[in-house]
């Protein structure tokens, strides 16, 4: 008898409709001889309800509060999931993440789990019931509410399928599975089977925003196998797994890009040990994120120095960098808030030589300028100009025979 | 520095914006000097809309998952008036009913409690804080959310200060004290300063309901000084407390009414031991609550039973009636659903004759017809035409003076 750990995000339990519909769907892998733990978030829209509210009588809410006021969503939630389950003739329970002892540090509105007891889930999983456990959430060491932050109901699933040694980990979503590229840019883009962990973290923090980057880790760190399917279509979906050194690795798993990016140079800045840090330190204390840092080396003791940030943050990131380059008397500053980013992600790159050259001639045939370069051990990124996102996008595809391999 | 358990009701949290108010009314108890422990009901609307949520999913909801799934009210609550107690610069923390460890039996959606561990609360009453605490829910002993039932918030701001021994419990609520009678009926109702637990249960029980019986009972036993006051206006309400011997004991406290009974009567009952049981066994089992009881002795072997249910059940109980009269041989049925009940109230009846006989000749004199009669120790009601309630109601609240004596 396998366990299996089920997750359903806020849309497939978004109304007490579709909870029924969730339940139909657990009952199913219960009859097929399974044991089932299924972890839910908020019912969609519960969450800003409540954060509205919280808005009305405070400007500034306590996070330990507002950990006790969100907590309340998911706990909705396994209460109607159980009585929908018991409605379809199953025998269920609910619980908090209190309940269960998801311990976690005190960090209110990101805690990190520390523990979970399974003793309780698995004497109820015994005694043939369905456990229904509310994700997101947990307690901390002195019984306080905490919650897991954004994504976190796919933490909670992936934690509670450690702890208890499921066989799987199935998140279930609004779409079917990960995808060699969006399909809505390029329509023969093809659902991927199985993609290994590393593959998964660089997409998923690249824009393929199908999973939570903790989550991944987590599973990655527990060896949790991990599939995502949809809640309203029948599929496999896409098993995210350990690197099978007897399967036939693909060159390329997939192409993820991110559109709302901008890039400011600082140009002619003097050489020296430190300048990196004097150029981002402000960027940070700005609370400006930044994703790609390209530095070149220095030519007559000058270097450019390059990053990418969200584009609603270039105004900003812009005021606060032209104080940095009077600071350190660099030139000028250049800017440029009409690029992408796209990355190629495999772990197949590691062991063949090729791709990157093979994706800069792609590029270039279809006269494609390249503005930058980044690379990983498993991903190579480059930014171009926004224009060109769907051209490069479907060249590579096509190259790469992303609509044909068999991963 | 005393300790004050103050309680707010659903319509006192009714709103953001009400909430806020009664962080204010809090943070005034605390500036002036007062310990303060608040317990709070769910928002009004919002136990509602999650049994409308229970009832699209299940046609028959567990009691243990609507606990779940009701107990969030309390919690959003508690959340969001810390966050405003916050906001008007005061120290505050909120806790669950489980929380600070209110032990309950595990009877789902009716639990009694059993047990309050006061160390956290008091705990962080001495570190300056204001404990905001969930009512209406508790767990037992597995971990398990229980809820109280109706008026369950109360329960919980009574018991709290029996825990704490505290020096008042105060509940906030939509009217400003306990009065002589209906102030909708009689204008010059007046306001009681003092109540004794006796009489307010006398009170609560037949109509006047502004206090829930269960929390009144638990204030008598632990002697918990209980004070019904306004959330919206400014006031000393109405203290309900022990009978103080050295007050001079107004005679009758109130007068309290029941607009919507039925009576029913069974004519002709054989006179043998059982059939009181053999009658309303039936009755009961129908989950039809009966109020008062009246036999008479009997004459010819025969006797007459009668008994008072809610109008809403007047015609099912005539139905199971019929089969009863038909087992027993009884003559025939006769029932009423046009009558009220009305009720005299006070602690100094009991001391002082002649107060039956003084209400008999009031209602006499205003040409009002009594069909039953029944008395406890500090009550008597009469079952009358509801066509006369408001005449009789003003007849007796002026013979007895309620509008002069100051209690």
């Amino acid at each position: 008898m396998a366990l299996i750990v089920q997750k359903y995000g806020g849309t497939s339990v978004g109304s007490p409709e579709r909870i029924s519909k969730v339940a139909e769907k657990v009952a199913k892998s219960y009859r097929e001889g399974n044991q089932i733990v299924v972890v839910v978030s908020a019912m969609s829209g519960e969450t800003n309800r409540l954060l509205n509210l919280a808005a009305e009588v405070s400007d500034r809410p306590s996070l330990r509060e507002m950990d006790v006021l969100l907590s309340t969503g998911e706990q909705v939630t396994i209460a109607l999931l159980c009585m929908a389950l018991h409605q379809a003739g199953m025998k269920a329970i609910s619980y908090t993440g209190g309940q269960v002892h998801i311990l976690t540090d005190n960090v209110h509105s990101k805690a990190r789990i520390k523990n979970i007891d399974g003793k309780k889930i698995r004497s109820d999983l015994e005694a043939g019931s369905i456990v229904v456990v509310a994700g997101f959430q947990g307690m901390d060491e002195s019984g306080n509410i905490t919650t897991l932050g954004r994504g976190g109901s796919d933490t909670t699933a992936v934690a509670l399928a450690a702890a208890l040694k499921a066989s799987e980990c199935q998140i279930y979503t609004d779409v079917d599975g990960v995808y060699t590229t969006d399909p809505r840019m390029v329509s023969d883009a093809r659902r991927l089977k199985t993609i290994t962990y590393e593959e998964m973290l660089e997409l998923a923090s690249l824009g393929a925003k199908v999973l939570q980057i903790r989550s991944v880790e987590f599973a990655s760190k527990f060896k949790v196998p991990l599939r995502v399917l949809s809640s309203f279509e029948e599929g496999e979906g896409t098993l995210i797994t350990s690197e099978d050194k007897n399967m036939e690795q693909a060159l390329i798993s997939g192409i993820a890009f991110n559109k709302d990016e901008a890039k400011l140079t600082l140009v002619g800045v003097p050489d020296q040990p430190g300048v990196a840090h004097r150029i981002l330190g402000p960027i940070g204390r700005a609370n400006i994120e930044v994703d790609m840092i390209i530095q070149n080396v220095g030519v007559d003791n000058t270097t450019d120095f390059t990053f990418t940030v969200h584009r609603n943050d270039y105004v900003q990131a812009m005021e606060v960098l032209e104080n940095v380059r009077q600071e350190l008397g660099a030139a000028s500053i250049a800017g440029d808030e009409k690029i992408v980013k796209l990355s190629l992600v495999g772990v197949g790159m590691r062991s063949h030589a090729g791709i990157a050259s093979t994706m800069f001639e792609t590029l270039a045939n279809e006269g494609i300028n390249i503005r930058m370069i980044s690379t990983s051990e498993i991903k190579i990124s480059v930014v171009i100009d926004e224009k060109y996102l769907e051209l490069g996008v479907r060249a590579l595809h096509s190259t790469f025979e992303l609509d044909q391999i068999s991963a």
